[in-house]
């Protein structure tokens, strides 16, 4: 399972704070807890109106003072993803692209060019009609990427599909998350060597005891393909099912990760 | 979800104790608390090696002074089992038979009766060589329950059926827990009124935090089509995670259940 750490974003109270009064020591510290934690990448999102580059620019060098973990760099700009890749020392995660206006067309040469190829990217399955109401025209993104990245020469293995999770509160008619589980499946099948990816807390948005029903679907998501993830690795909890989770489903004989995990004490 | 309480049993040593001492209390206070969950079913299990009848009578009474919650009654010994029937005030669950010697010849007869229709019964794949190895000696063994329950015209809602979930720990070559979702997902085809069943913690036995191997496999079990458990329903978190996996498989719109239990304080 891939981890990308999400704690370091705008839209989370206390950090756009700490963002606002450019405190860095809150930058680096909750950069340093999360890498503690083994993830793969640490999302950097300064979600400001103004001077985004600039704002993004100055999180990332808090965040690379700190730690060698590779940084996603995250905002709904590419251009402002684009003009941060230079100040990345590693090659990091591109979050996001997606099916909306010219994104994939300015991104994916940037991303093709050699000295970018270990770049990640993330791509959203929505276009510029937003997010679709259904699995079928997320899928129809999917593909529509999908053709971009061959068309541009980006190795499925470099490509993390956010299948867009959202909340479960608003759900009826028997819908539940199989939306999203059932895109997740559909990707699995289609495109093996994608990573299956998706922002967990989100399903749990305005309902009671979000860290349960986070923990629940990624249970689930795992169960249908999802080997990557947006989340909150200072969540000891969550971290321990995923772990479970994976066992489960043949991914660690023995249970080994899962108590090799534990003694680090990734979740206890 | 069908709910079995499963802390009054003797081979748990607190709950021993108590029943070796005839500690009355403990067994009221056990049953009460695990009765205000909302529970369907409250197993007792003396798990004694003389006088298991006169133990079991025992800790019915002393249950069923404190809850109407209906008794499930637990014994290797299906003779215990029927010699127990009588002293339940309402319809409960006979736990357990299974493709073992004669027990079914000997229980079915009896749940057959019309005054006994009401009651449940759990079925656990096993057969005179034990628990079988692959899920496809599983499979035979509930087509033959199945066969025998036609003969004697014990319909299928009535009917649980314990896949028999082992411990984790031990298995490799990505076998995972695969034979029992594979046997769960058979039984949820083949059968869609038997009741899907299992004694969730087994599988984390000998892990570390054993709660959150629980939390992860119920929830797959739960996308797999189980409906039934036997579990600690004093674990809250548990009792969450299930909660919010039922409302991602489309089976509480609005995650109005969820939202309820939480008022309720099932799980928090």
């Amino acid at each position: 399972m891939t981890l990308i750490a999400e704690k370091l974003n705008g839209s989370i109270p206390s950090c756009a704070a700490a963002i606002a009064a450019r405190d860095e020591s809150y930058i680096k510290d909750m950069a340093k807890r999360q890498a503690d934690t083994g993830v793969d990448f640490i999302d950097c999102c300064a979600s400001v109106k103004e001077n985004e580059l600039e704002t993004l620019a100055w999180m990332v060098e808090a965040v690379q003072s700190v730690t060698n973990c590779p940084i996603s760099l995250d905002s709904p700009d590419v251009d402002v993803i684009i003009g941060a890749m230079p100040l990345c020392k590693r090659p990091g995660m591109f979050n996001s692209v997606s099916g909306e206006g010219d994104k994939i067309d300015k991104a994916f040469p940037i991303l093709a060019k050699p000295e970018n190829s270990k770049w990640h990217i993330m791509a959203l399955l929505c276009d510029d009609s937003g997010i679709p109401k259904t699995a079928e025209k997320r899928i129809e993104i999917f593909e529509m990427i999908m053709a971009k990245a061959a068309k541009y020469g980006i190795e499925d293995k470099r490509i993390h599909i956010d299948s867009a999770v959202e909340m479960l509160c608003t759900t009826d008619d028997g819908e539940g998350a199989f939306k999203i589980l059932d895109v997740m499946k559909y990707i699995k099948k289609a495109r093996p060597n994608v990573f299956i990816s998706g922002a967990v807390s989100n399903i749990s948005y305005n309902l009671p005891v979000r860290r349960l029903v986070n923990q629940a679907f990624a249970v689930l998501a795992i169960g249908a393909g999802m080997n990557s993830a947006v989340l909150d690795p200072l969540n000891k909890d969550l971290r321990g099912v995923i772990l479970a989770a994976e066992a489960m489903l043949g991914l660690d004989d023995y249970c080994a990760e899962y108590v090799s995990a534990f003694r680090e004490g990734i979740f206890v």
